[in-house]
């Protein structure tokens, strides 16, 4: 199943970026969590293009429709499906990319794979796939919530400009989504610096999942942070993954890295809420590395189908920085993954 | 599937580390591969214990077994399994961790999980399970031989200690597995110190897939990215994984991070051999942080199994610096997704 | 996965009889398949119901719309969706049902398993979801004809009449689908009576795959035969599968059962075209017991929600006979389950 | 991954008939089950080789070692494995089928399969490879008996001669595994007919699975019943299989097939303990046929490898009637799914 996450709480998204629609099936779904509309749509509009001067000028309303698994409210234990129509399909000439192969794209390697490719934009591989992600995302947050588990995600350092904090309540309130809002409006800056000067640039996101209670994630090849490093690596972009202390470790020694425990639980959160791979009730916590956009406007050096040397020049509408777009994204995967492990974790015990 | 690896390559290992033995099964290796014992009890014992003055004193011999799946020099088709029997068990005293949660392990978090633990050192959580892996992982790479793919891996940094070269025919030349003869040394001493200290160390690990055709990888969750990172992450003390350039993308500018792309191949490499989730044909390479032993002989303040505080020392034989062998456990697991992922390229296209 | 058939060709469907929608999403499908939308309507139309006397007045155009996962009339590789929107939903009174559990059917397991239902109709339990199956299977079919696979499937009985042999191109041409017309006109008036009756009637349906290269399926669990048996019990009402000679081994002799082996071919086919659950390259032939429709007008004594009898009578519309409309829904199932074994032999040998 | 069943309580076996050992994993067996090894050994006894008169000659101990997955006493909720030697693999000449392919066998599809084959017996596809399916039911069955669930399995018909009754307590009193011991003298004396006339027989054995809950078995593709076709029809030489009522629906009418419901149960069980793949609290009742052992003695007509016309002559030692070792594997396989079936349940609700 290559288009599918999760085991017992499997999310299978469908759907190209210029195609009729973008959707996706949750099965595995338990009976009985009320499902708002409402929260998921709100969830669908946190990274709709078009939300702000940081983001493509695509126009999309991502309107969610539930077409299964719902009756009076409730969940009903079958597959919960969702549609998302592509409504801007923005009927251009794709002339000048249909025989190239744009640099930090996948359009070489959708040709090396599949033979072929569908030209117009992104195809599958564009990071509007991850709507659909969003939906499921939004739907695990909902089942979650029955066992006081969330999660949240924010911009902790864009175009080399780094937070000094994390105040959650300042996230949604500034366009870049960082908890810092002094150093919110320099990332904002710096994008549209780097808008105008036709290039894009990269960040970190910061990320916990709260009330996690001890025991999810299985002992070996399912370790919580094994499938954390899967879901976030699963998002495009994304070019490194840190678990709690992360690359931090490297340089420690065992009595500084090891968190003492107390009657009252961890002294420190080195671990990041994992412990041989499972949830020790701390905070999971963890970080990612966000590429630049690869979609930029200066020419480029790059080879046609025919495998000659071409300059290109990429036009239409792009974000010039990902991170503020994706933060919800790290949000939905993160969710889907927990409600995941709270199903697999019911079948430990006799 | 707790404990499998893989969807058409599918390693599922199995046993404890104070148990009858451990074991792997290989369900999913095509019919017609010619299987070299020796290559494979040579992988093996580049992991097994007592090897080195910086390695654990455990003696175990980790001689293999083949069980099945093999006839006449060649794989069958059928599940090929193998067997490794525990040897030195050390029959001694468990009741000073018996019924205390070591920091920085699994205990406490077994505990919560299943109820109950095998106290008997790491049981199912011990890097000693990793044994299985780097015999199913020498399968895998006499399989990739068959296609011209090679995996190797390197101490990059040790202690705080950074390798500046690579050579990797000095790799195994030196009880540390670093590339730089000089580092090596430095990084020798600085293991034997730790140990001295009664304390321990971390570091980092780099590595690099060889020969990987164009078109490997899935592009939405199953990206060879992701699977890296999901690999990676599920050895244990892992705490960060990079994919090419890593974290530094979070600095850089598109410009500057996009690959160009020529007749002759990618200018650079900031990719790391993959775009949209799928192998470019370039050198796939990584690198992971690996944390210092949470097993010290230092004295510790945790709790029991009645959550009281208490203070705990550890004795037995362990790994001041867990880097040297987790070597091969890294190239173990690149080989197993690298062999999954050919296999799964084959029903890409008609 | 619990709403997901098939491992390399995986079809998930999703919706209910009286809900917005049904859908397939096929994850597998390999790039490069000519896709002809007229031949999968056409599919659709053999099984919607209203299509004539002896099936439900249910009236539905079962109109498939491809959402994904085809570009300029080839697959592209990534997941292929297809909706199929419920017109006549027919808002009646749902009264004499919701609160009492209907015989033969799944009311009183939903509520068991799930806590609730969704009880206008039979929800997801309802023969409806086969329609998804039917769009799936179209698509399969179409795969397979690149490979000269075909499947066909008729009814051999019904009512107790007997068909007395298969003459395919008459199949199609009558309304209960039996390959001898003189049988046929004793079915459908068979069915006419049992509605007249009140009552409903069962019958067999026998089915062949052909083209079938040897080689196809796993030695162990994943048998052809296998999962033709899961395949064929996973139809609502299927109450007996045979492969081959079927249950008339039980009472043969190995000298009369095996079939020898001559440079043309095997002399008989007994096995029904599968040895040690791989496809001999014979073809292969099963047939199948479907139970008399549960939904009839007759009163029936059941319990109500609260767990006391009462005497129930349905209303609504519902087929006299099964059968007719469960062929296309066997073909279907057998083109998706040949298709996932056909890419599943991918990887057999090196 | 071709060689386990199940989801949740995965088994996966591994071995060839003339091989080192044959060997199960149980990934998914929750935490705290008793393990009892004489239970497990006992149910080894009755499906090992040599038993009886109508048995194979072939002397194996089949003793079972635990590998892993328990502690003392109790499963630790990790991998089970457990292994078998091979004792009497018997050294003999395999020049006459090494080159042939023996009618009724696997041995012309593994060829084409995997492009070559262990010819020392049936290798995986011999029926030496349900004695690790009996281990690993063993396991499940203890695990079924801390909810009150067991199953029972008899031979209901030998060449031809039938039961007229199940006296459970009778069937492991005579070595065809009989519930009518008049009959079962019969059906003894028809087997060892069978094998001085050189040939085999066939026959039928019903089954039932007692205490299951409303509640198990998904709705659509993974239905219990389809789930008990795909376990019944992977046991080799089974050609069908019927639940409840079987075949004989087919004749029946809705008025008489239906199962009436009453505050005190169902008034007849022609479902067969399953509605809608959903578990009716009910008896879960099936049958199967197994057809006449494909070695048979007497001079057989197929082709050798270079396709060729041959006559051929089996030697060595089988059993005439498969029938009564099958019986201990289908309560194994229904065990197995079972203990699936009640942890996938544990997810059904929130």
């Amino acid at each position: 199943m290559n288009n599918t996450f999760g085991t017992l709480f499997a999310v299978t998204t469908f759907g190209e970026s210029h195609g009729a629609a973008l959707g996706v099936v949750i099965d595995g779904m338990p009976a009985g969590v009320k499902i708002d509309p409402v929260f998921i749509q709100n969830e669908m509009d946190r990274r709709r293009p078009g939300q702000s001067a940081v983001s493509t000028a695509r126009q999309e309303s991502d309107t969610i429709e539930i077409l299964s698994g719902v009756f009076e409210g409730k969940t009903t234990g079958t597959p919960l499906a969702m549609l998302l129509r592509n409504a801007d399909q923005h009927s251009r000439d794709y002339s000048n990319i249909a025989g190239v192969y744009r640099p930090g794209h996948a359009d070489y390697t959708f040709d090396k794979k599949f033979g072929f490719r569908d030209y117009r934009g992104g195809g599958r591989s564009s990071g509007r796939e991850t709507s659909a992600r969003v939906a499921a995302g939004a739907v695990a947050k909902l089942f979650l919530k029955q066992y006081g588990i969330t999660v949240r995600a924010c911009s902790e350092e864009i175009a080399g400009i780094k937070a000094e904090k994390h105040c959650w309540e300042e996230v949604e309130k500034n366009p870049v989504r960082c908890g810092d809002p002094e150093k919110a409006k320099e990332m904002e800056q710096a994008i549209l610096d780097a808008r105008t000067a036709c290039d894009s640039v990269g960040g970190k996101i910061y990320a916990e999942i709260l009330g996690v209670p001890p025991g999810l994630g299985e002992p070996v090849f399912d370790k919580f942070d094994a499938l954390l490093g899967h879901a976030m690596f699963s998002i495009g972009g994304v070019k490194g993954v840190e678990i709690g202390a992360g690359f931090a470790v490297a340089s420690s020694r065992g009595s500084l890295n090891n968190d003492s425990i107390t009657p009252d639980g961890f002294v420190s959160n080195h671990a990041g809420g994992i412990l041989g791979g499972i949830s020790n009730g701390d905070v999971i916590s963890f970080r990612l590395a966000v590429k630049p956009t690869p979609s930029i406007y200066l020419p480029q050096k790059t080879i046609n189908t025919a495998g000659e040397s071409v300059e290109m020049q990429i036009n239409g509408r792009h974000d010039p920085c990902l991170v503020p777009r994706i933060v919800p994204v790290v949000e939905a995967m993160a969710a889907i993954l927990t409600a995941d492990l709270l199903l697999r974790a019911r079948c430990s015990k006799i």
